[in-house]
């Protein structure tokens, strides 16, 4: 969708709810609706919100800092500065717009200034609305042009990812492996890592967090790699794991259930199919296996501008899995004391069943 | 002070307040009372909380995927696992514990988030009360064992800088400048930046928040480098202003009125004064000189476990220093189309004045 449409949409919906206005705080929303590139130092630190109002043009609030940055990207975005705050404006702003009822993201805002926001809001009678998801929910479907980004994305990492696995060796250390991965997506393009990169062999692939240390790389061992990077605003995400040298038996049979599991559950990806589904055909494959007690966590997530977004593949999420949406499929086996195996690829979810982003097949099928 | 008299001083606060527990979901606050060190994914995706009773031992509740991590690192915190969530274990244990008023982070929590545990804690009977500030009371003045971690930061950022200072030549681009920087802090043990690395040069440096472009250094024009890293938990902030080549007289003119502001901010850094005393000091100099309305933002902030943490040096802020806050003297001036020129020191206050952190002169007397 065009941002036109995109915001289109959103007037529908807050017209649909009684609502006059909405408060975008949310930062891939931002990203998303306006164009604007700036990144939140933290959730208490914005580089600026958002107020689309039900009726007439949408509004980008920021400080000085931002300001050319803002002119430039926001194109149709009319560009106000806030040097008293964000609430100070919007006290005076508000009521000139005739807004009454304003939404905001309860999702997205810290409770106290969600409070406070509530406070300024009463004070020149205006009521603050939570409200929760309703941008989220229009970016959870990519358009083509977002899936061509999204695939640019997988191609680059999927390129960093093969060169660095060719300079693996036994004593390079995992710290050391997770920063050349790093350094080498941002040489390449990319913005920066869409996470900490996460490079864990032999006993440390149990956490399926682990943070890099300054264990040496064995061989014989699994190494789980972990990896994703951010291509003009979009996120990729993959795992492989990889041994150096001969892997074991056991080895080998974890790699086996594991890549089977994952198989199956992007088997099991389509539209209409509910995001449970998927996750309970990928389980069953490790449960059967006598494993199940050793995959805690979810099969998959959504990716877009953000690396974690809708929808959740796990036991509980029941929604149908709708056409554009994309999301990785990873499962995992992870043994306290001897290590772990996980693979993920990401998919895009067509009405007859998936598309693969990924092309790399390092170590898929031992 | 020692985690026993931190848990101690909380408690009573607590006490004083009614309070039966505090619930810390601020990751720098958790970090700070436990020692546990694992990073929120984002403020959506928490890598845990603590509870701290005003009565009984403190509990540190995460998930599976940090469940060693937790256990290897939180000493003197009971870890539980939330496999259904935090607000299923909450209903469970605070009855359990007799807590009837629970107090929680209103800053450092989403409001839709506190809704959910305000509703939950109801539901048993027990009051959720919002509250800001206790713990970052607690983490504004360093002890000196903080100021050691601190000083080891300021240092190999330094080291860093001047590294990097010594290959930079006309041609390079601002973004190659900007991951020599980033990649190099981690060679050296730096765990990541504090902030993203801002390398701006020439018109770029007109944006206080610069992102690293692809356009590359030139002779005779200022160029802002503003970085910091984390080491061992507590960050460094740092900026210079460079020239390869021969500074022009416009340069040379802004340099030294900014360094001359620098210099009287931090002449004036004393326990007991006023914060916004030392904003003025410096902005005085600058706005002295004809260039006030290029000075838009604070004089500093405070650094410690978070980069930008209390006091703030600004306008507005009547609080005054205390001996062992560390903070920023950062006044910049910035002149759209031309550029820019900032200088950053990071200082330690104390009864007499200040401790300067920084020893790197590089560029700082034109």
């Amino acid at each position: 969708m065009t941002t036109a449409q995109l915001l289109t949409r959103i007037r529908a919906d807050l017209r649909r709810r009684r609502l006059d206005a909405l408060l975008v705080t949310q930062p891939e929303n931002r990203l998303y609706l306006s164009g604007y590139t700036a990144r939140d130092t933290s959730l208490a630190e914005s580089a600026g919100v958002l107020l689309i109002p039900a009726a007439g043009p949408p509004f980008l609030f920021t400080d000085s800092r931002y300001h050319l940055q803002a002119l430039a990207e926001a194109a149709g975005f009319e560009v106000m500065l806030y040097p008293r705050g964000l609430l100070v404006l919007l006290e005076k702003l508000l009521p000139r717009l005739g807004i009454r009822r304003l939404a905001f993201e309860s999702h997205a805002i810290l409770h106290a200034t969600a409070l406070a926001l509530m406070k300024t809001a009463a004070g020149v009678e205006v009521e603050a609305v939570p409200l929760t998801g309703l941008v989220e929910r229009l970016r959870v479907e990519k358009s083509e042009e977002e899936l061509v980004a999204i695939r640019k994305a997988v191609r680059l990492n999927e390129e960093v990812f093969r060169a660095v696995f060719a300079t693996l060796r036994p004593g390079l250390r995992e710290r050391e492996v997770a920063l050349h991965l790093e350094t080498l997506m941002r040489q390449k393009g990319a913005g920066r890592p869409s996470f900490d990169t996460m490079v864990a062999s032999g006993p440390n692939g149990a956490l399926p967090h682990a943070v890099p240390s300054d264990r040496e790389l064995r061989e014989g061992e699994p190494i789980v790699i972990d990896m994703g990077l951010v291509l003009d605003g979009y996120c990729s995400d993959m795992t492989r794991t990889v041994v150096l040298g001969e892997p074991d038996a056991k080895t080998v049979e974890l790699f086996r259930i594991v890549r089977r599991a994952q198989l199956a559950g992007m088997e099991r990806v389509r539209a209409g199919v509910a995001a449970r589904e998927v996750d309970r055909a990928a389980r069953q494959v490790i449960a059967a296996a006598g494993y199940g007690d050793y995959f805690g966590h979810g099969l998959g997530h959504g990716v877009g501008l953000a690396v974690h977004e809708a929808p959740s593949l796990n036991r509980r999420n029941r929604k149908h899995l709708r056409a554009g949406m994309v999301v990785t499929v990873e499962p995992g086996i992870y043994l306290p004391e001897w290590g772990g195996i996980r693979l993920e690829n990401m998919v895009a979810v067509t009405a007859g069943g998936c598309e693969l982003l990924n092309t790399d097949v390092t170590f898929l099928d031992l």
